[in-house]
């Protein structure tokens, strides 16, 4: 449920006000006609841009500009945990450049928003002494939501931004924003004034001319700020190993369609909680073919409700049931849309195939519609997954057989075409890994920009533009890694995730031995405790042969004429009994020897 | 190095011989022409099938054929671990039934060389009384070569087949083979005679009308074995899922051709070790264009010269050059072929990528061609490669932006066309996880084979065949994973699996108390060690709590009046310091107290 909210905002009107009514309807305050005198003129200084996250991955996309006393950033995107990172929740950017400036900051901009441009804010704003936060109205709601998440962390400040209004932050700094498509609604491209000229930051983007429930990118406002001048381009590459034009919904639909025709028992159709209008497009079939709508998951159904408020998604009446009455309507009647394309271990769909659902059960002749793309990572997890259905009768239909699911970003064609629409002096691509930047600068250089005007720069690293010269400077900020695990943010690092690591290969072997302080002898037997090794029970031979060894061990070293030093003893355990563990096995416990005098 | 070997085999010869010179080449051995009787006749009993592994995964493959007191084994593969096996090697099939049978086995077929099909033999065979393994000559190389990774293991005999022979195993199974296309040479198809009539197993299969280095699948075998009546068909459904034919060598040969024609540098060339088509296109084209080829890999190394030995593979006299001469000659006349296209951490292309190779340095205008697909869950591992390679100005071909590679499985259509081919009575998908079992059936019907003469069988189940009719019946045999690891093979199950899940999520906690046995009271202060939670030296704090709590615990459940129960004190810091650490940082380090009465 979102509330109606009084904006502080500190927007600049245009002379012509042209918002969609969509846009309107939430607006309940007055902008105040402040910010006529223009920004400031360049005075020696380059501008700064640094990204902090996502140039060197898929995720954790935040950067910031900097001109003189005045900093604006722009998203605070989480990352997932990569391999061999176990246990982390996910991994955000490191602000310990911008905790030291914090009196700069002017405000945080936000693109759209998925969780790879805004799931860093409930940890950062605070830290940053709470900017205020600019975003669209879809990507503010989603945002207030996840704070709810947070409650023992501090509220933050969210303002609305429109289309038709420019955004002066600071002295320095004037934002406007151009719709693009994505595969969220309300996510806007950012072109800031500066001192150096226009800077535009396409965010994720794609460009769809046909697409559902949603309009076409804004090409005359981009068109607009090419003919004024764009010093920079700063541009999505996630799909720039892709050749050609990224499909449009419009075409999902019709084989969305064809799936609603053909079949003849439930659809069961899952995509991303945040794809709202592949949602759109669902219902509105469902609606078309007589299907009664159940919709699961908790970040589906709250981003429906948020989307529904703000008019972006319209449900007729009487579509929606509850799922309680899932199997009062024949099969053929019911379309379920929910969440768990990825075999989410907790999403509907793996709780429905293992039947854990408690209203729904798979049923010989339900056809389940992954509609989204796997990502990569997950595809083990979905091939299970897909067992469980066929195993209850169920039949899948995924994107690799038909064309049932676009994803969000621009292929190489669409790339170029905002290239050329924007004819920015400078290319800076972004969003993506290091090889994903490099093909998208390739594509620039394809279509005529300079290679000395096109910077591929790393995280961290200050890029200073002026209007003639960009250049990606020796200089950086911190940019490692911040991980959260739990309650903890950053207290997590490479030691600690490389003793993890090597605890989940072959386990962890405890020897305790507790010495007579007097005698330099084993008092008793020594403790063992294994885990994750082999079982202690079939291997007392094993065990037997260690307690022997450990005993030589401590007699050979320890005797009642020399001073105990349990250090060595303990080095010496952990070599030769983890040798002598690896002659046997070839694994390779973890050997934690403990030795206690008493 | 393959030696030339003398079969034992008990070939029985067919009337006319045609065999082609590469296969007549390596046989050193007159057949005897024995066996003219038939085989036993069907005497009220079933003939039994039971898949030991492949009908609930990709991988592990391995069946046996039972009747009277007479076994055939067909294929002996291993299965890579899943998630949630960490630590783990590989996984063999479960042989507890055939081990108790050993004495009514009488031979081992092998359908072609792949680990899936092959890798267990170095760990089966000994244990099942030796018996013969049948293989092509290609196969027979690649399964020797193994045995020489496992020098304390028992010797093998594996016996040459031939295509134009048919093979007869005790008195109920005559085995004859037929030429598949896959992608590793020598991939044959078996035909059993069997009382219950002639039994198919397709192997791993796709049909190639260009094949290059090889023959298209022998048709007019399968005809033949049509015309006489097939009773049971099994193939392969790896490739159910994909609508169409699979692509031809000969059009991944024109897309190389492609990138040779446009490369100006050097080309580095990855594929799967055992992919020696693709060795042979990329060797042919080095050849027309003028490059001198570098192999690197020691298990493609080794294939190509077993492939060399029996003629499959025909590389020009100073074509192939030592990598050390690598940098005598200029960049566009160098063509490197090796491994590493999944990213495998010690395989020739990361040893590159992370400048780690002795010879091979990645430089500005190398291109890295890809020439095979990404097995599922190594995506981001080949993101991160193709990240070093652009970093050092290399760039990537890979099959996503061209078709530079064909997978081995054919898909519906020619699943169909098989089915067509042969014209069983009955039907049983074998060879990948349900839903792809399930898809194949589908294919089955859809060309008309009756629903009650497909089974859908499971590992282990045991599944009867006569003449007449197909039972997947309700009796089955173990058939649960062994996993290897290390010298291991069988000794990690569940607890041990699930014990290393847990210490990788949030790492482990010992606490180390030791009590005086006269008072009850702790002596010094409880010793705790932890590894993969979080950093101690930087949660002084924490610990002291805990060692607060520690001592509250045993003082409150210990007094010099009561007996000690250290089994009750251990359970109680077990579960409250867990309760205390997780409400603390939200993790759930293993807790494994240990107490201790001196």
């Amino acid at each position: 449920m979102i509330r109606p909210f009084a904006s502080r905002g500190r927007f600049r009107s245009p002379q012509k006000k042209s918002a969609p009514a969509m846009q309107e309807r939430r607006r309940t305050h007055i902008i105040p006609a402040a910010f006529q005198k223009k920004i400031g003129e360049m005075r020696g200084e380059n501008l700064k841009i640094v990204p902090l996250g996502g140039l060197e991955e898929v995720g954790r996309n935040m950067m910031f500009l900097e001109y003189g006393d005045e900093i604006v950033i722009i998203d605070m995107g989480l990352q997932f945990p990569e391999e061999g990172m176990p246990g982390i929740d996910y991994i955000i950017p490191n602000i310990a450049y911008l905790k030291e400036n914090k009196h700069k900051i002017r405000g945080v901009i936000i693109t759209h928003g998925h969780y790879d441009h805004i799931g860093a804010i409930p940890h950062l704003v605070p830290e940053l002494g709470n900017p205020t936060v600019y975003a669209m109205p879809m990507t503010r709601g989603i945002i207030l939501r996840r704070q709810e998440d947070f409650k023992h962390l501090p509220k933050i400040t969210v303002e609305t931004i429109r289309l038709d209004e420019k955004l002066k932050l600071g002295n320095y700094f004037e934002a406007e924003f151009f719709h693009v498509n994505h595969n969220i609604f309300d996510t806007v491209g950012v072109a800031i004034r500066t001192p150096a000229g226009i800077i535009a930051h396409t965010a994720d983007f794609k460009f769809d001319n046909n697409p559902v429930g949603d309009k076409p990118a804004d090409y005359a406002k981009m068109a607009a700020l090419s003919a004024e001048g764009v010093t920079l381009l700063m541009s999505d590459s996630t799909g720039a190993q892709h050749p050609g034009h990224s499909i449009s919904e419009k075409a999902i639909q019709e084989n969305l369609e064809h799936i609603f025709v053909h079949s003849k028992g439930r659809i069961i159709a899952v995509t991303f909680g945040s794809l709202l209008s592949r949602v759109q497009q669902l219902i509105t079939l469902a609606e078309k073919f007589n299907r009664r709508v159940v919709v699961e998951g908790f970040s589906m159904k709250s981003n429906i409700a948020i989307a529904q408020e703000l008019g972006y998604i319209k449900i007729k009446r009487g579509t929606i049931i509850d799922v309680r009455e899932v199997d009062r309507y024949p099969a053929n009647e019911i379309l379920v849309i929910g969440t768990g394309a990825q075999g989410e271990s907790n999403a509907m769909l793996m709780r429905i195939a293992n039947k854990e659902h408690r209203h729904i059960q798979l049923q010989k002749g339900d056809t389940v519609v992954f509609s989204s793309s796997v990502i990569p990572g997950n595809e083990r997890t979905v091939q299970s997954l897909k067992d469980l259905i066929y195993r209850q009768g169920g039949s899948v239909i995924h994107y690799q057989m038909m064309d049932i699911h676009a994803g969000g970003h621009a292929q190489s064609e669409d790339l170029k075409m905002m290239m050329n629409l924007m004819r920015p002096k400078f290319f800076m691509p972004i969003h993506g890994n290091y090889f994903l930047l490099k093909m998208h600068a390739d594509l620039a250089e394809s279509i005529g920009i300079e290679p000395e005007n096109i910077v591929i720069a790393s995280n961290g690293q200050i890029v200073e533009v002026s209007r003639e010269k960009i250049s990606a400077t020796k200089k950086s900020v911190p940019a490692s890694y911040v991980m959260v695990d739990g309650l903890g943010v950053g207290d997590v690092g490479e030691v600690v995730l490389r003793d993890r690591q090597m605890l989940s290969e072959d386990g962890i072997f405890v020897i305790i031995t507790i010495l007579d302080s007097k005698t330099g002898k084993i008092y008793g037997s020594p403790d063992i405790i294994s885990r994750g090794f082999i079982y202690l029970k079939e291997n007392q031979e094993l065990l037997k042969e260690v307690r022997h060894k450990i005993r030589q061990i401590v007699e050979h070293t320890a005797s009642p004429e020399a001073t105990l030093n349990t250090d060595y003893i303990k080095n010496n355990i952990r070599d030769k009994i983890g040798q002598f563990l690896f002659s046997k096995t070839e694994r390779r416990p973890m050997v934690l020897p403990v030795v206690i005098e008493v």
